[in-house]
């Protein structure tokens, strides 16, 4: 089982998105030369994070992404869903529900046990990603970073952010 | 994210080879059968579970398989992994190590927090999963089962369970 390696781009990117001046945005290209990825590979998972509401792009000359809303409202379940889609990691093919034992559909009232267990698991690995907030990593990361690291990050944003006229 | 099919399988494989009388074995083409399921596909993951010693294997002409421990001794998180693999979902691949702001390698001595907090959600939920013992589900299912489920389980076995001499 494996998540996409675009949650991590994701993430990252978002993560980078958060530190950019009111109203400014990043150009997609920036964000992919800043993380050392493919721009269009990029693309694809910044589109996602646009659609769910979690990352805003504006066209044009002064244009780029920035964060739809503000980082202690943004939680990795937001990121990972939306890069991965809602469903379960565990999908019920209703095994029960085949081979020569299998009864009438009406007979299967309750969900298959298994598949409860598993969701149970799921709902367990969701609510820790929804109580880990973008602005909780930032602050760790602000915590113990190598100044150097900081450094080029601000500088960075600097030159390639996008300001409002 | 997708478990692969493999583990409902197995699951339900496990299940029905727990009902077995003490010694006694079912062979793979018959585990297939009553689950309605290709017997060369689940071939491959009854071998997962024989290598994970969850399953036993018995060759020859009273062969086939049967639980290698107690079902109380058994969890879904055994079965995970033995179907998946060890590997935590989120792979962790540096991006933050990567790019023209990367520092030297000796640089980064903890782990990425991103990767710090993928990897405690991953925890929660084989924590849930460890703690559900193919037992419990045995149980619950015996609980609510329609009789003629249980009923054509119990005829399946006798019919098709080898014993041992």
């Amino acid at each position: 089982m494996r998540l996409s390696e675009g949650v991590e781009a994701a993430v990252h990117s978002a993560i980078v998105l958060a530190e950019l001046p009111a109203g400014a945005t990043l150009p997609g290209a920036a964000l992919a030369e800043y993380h050392g990825i493919s721009g269009s590979y990029l693309l694809k998972h910044l589109k996602d994070l646009v659609a769910a509401q979690i990352l805003e792009s504006l066209p044009g000359p002064a244009g780029g992404y920035r964060l739809a809303r503000k980082a202690d409202k943004i939680s990795l379940l937001d990121i990972v869903l939306a890069i991965e889609g809602p469903q379960p990691a565990f999908r019920c093919n209703e095994i029960r529900q085949k081979g020569p034992g299998a009864l009438e559909p009406a007979a299967y009232k309750r969900p298959c046990g298994i598949n409860t267990a598993m969701l149970k698991a799921e709902q367990a690995y969701r609510a820790v990603l929804a109580e880990t907030k973008l602005s909780s990593l930032i602050e760790d990361y602000a915590r113990r970073a190598d100044p150097r690291a900081v450094a080029f990050s601000c500088a960075f944003l600097e030159q390639n952010q996008r300001l409002p006229r």
